[in-house]
């Protein structure tokens, strides 16, 4: 998506070893207008996908999972890294690894938000190892809901979240994919 | 306002010790229908405000927040309660106590994003004690941006928070007021 890879261009910054920088935009400031803009893209190309929720990880991916559920009509629901008092019930809980933290994060949902043969779709600002995706997809599945397809607004190639992700068999949209991060430069290229 | 008031009746939970469970349509799960409605009026109501940027915490913040400046036309930032990786630079940082979990939180922000004699509305899910609300005007005004209202879905007044946020002299908006929560009531009443 053209919007979304000029303003990487002009505000994300490689901060080396593969951390892209958009806190200007995304992870801290965010762009209201153009994650709806995202979110409408991405609504788009899983208008046919049957989702009947959206599932997300806090904190980055609430907004795009937010405008993509705006355009498609369905519930988000975000899988917590704290327990809040509020979760008084049991829940389901996995570890993924964070990447850029260099430790294990927990990722919790709430069951009764997922059960009931939902068909989730899975969104999140970045796919890159794909660790904390697949920590969605066990979360979904231990909960008897079915994966029908996980979207991201920008894609590091180089990191193997694709294939990580293509035993799910489901399809798997980027709307921007950077495929090299060598030096100081953002390098773009095709998704797939 | 009416929706948010009746879908708290329906699915809402009074927990006990004043806390109200609203997981399944703010907090964990959520309706982006029912943001969208309420961002639209939170707009609405700070139309005439000037404000510049608007200014919440994650992770329940960011949702009305986001739709609320959807409707503005602003920028959103949210307070970090943990520093990431991608925030390399000093950092504003205060304490807030949690009333929901009875600890110290660390609300963070990127003073770069907030300078610049910024007019802020911060905007939350909740008021209850007033505690993250004046985290936040604290980290604002620290970078020297000047608070210009604050908003929130759901007050509790019966927790002193709009007492608290009388001195900065600014329009409070909430759009719905809950006056108690004796038992396992939830009965609303007149904000101010």
């Amino acid at each position: 998506m053209e919007e979304l890879k000029e303003r990487i261009l002009r505000d994300g910054k490689n901060l080396g070893n593969g951390i892209l920088k958009v806190d200007s935009f995304v992870n801290h400031q965010v762009d209201p207008q153009l994650m709806d803009t995202c979110g409408r893209e991405l609504a788009r190309r899983f208008a046919n996908a049957g989702a009947t929720k959206i599932l997300t990880a806090e904190i980055s991916g609430i907004a795009p999972a937010l405008t993509t559920a705006l355009h498609l009509g369905l519930p988000v629901v975000y899988a917590r890294k704290t327990k809040p008092v509020t979760m008084t019930n049991a829940v389901l809980l996995t570890l993924a690894p964070s990447h850029t933290k260099g430790v294990m994060t927990e990722l919790l949902v709430a069951p009764e938000y997922l059960a009931g043969n939902e068909r989730i779709l899975i969104i999140d600002d970045f796919l890159a190892s794909g660790e904390t995706i697949m920590g969605l997809v066990r979360l979904a599945q231990a909960a008897g809901a079915v994966i029908v397809g996980v979207g991201a607004l920008i894609e590091k190639t180089f990191e193997g979240g694709r294939a990580a992700l293509r035993p799910l068999g489901v399809p798997v949209e980027s709307l921007v994919c950077i495929t090299s991060m060598e030096g100081d430069k953002i390098i773009f290229g095709e998704c797939e």
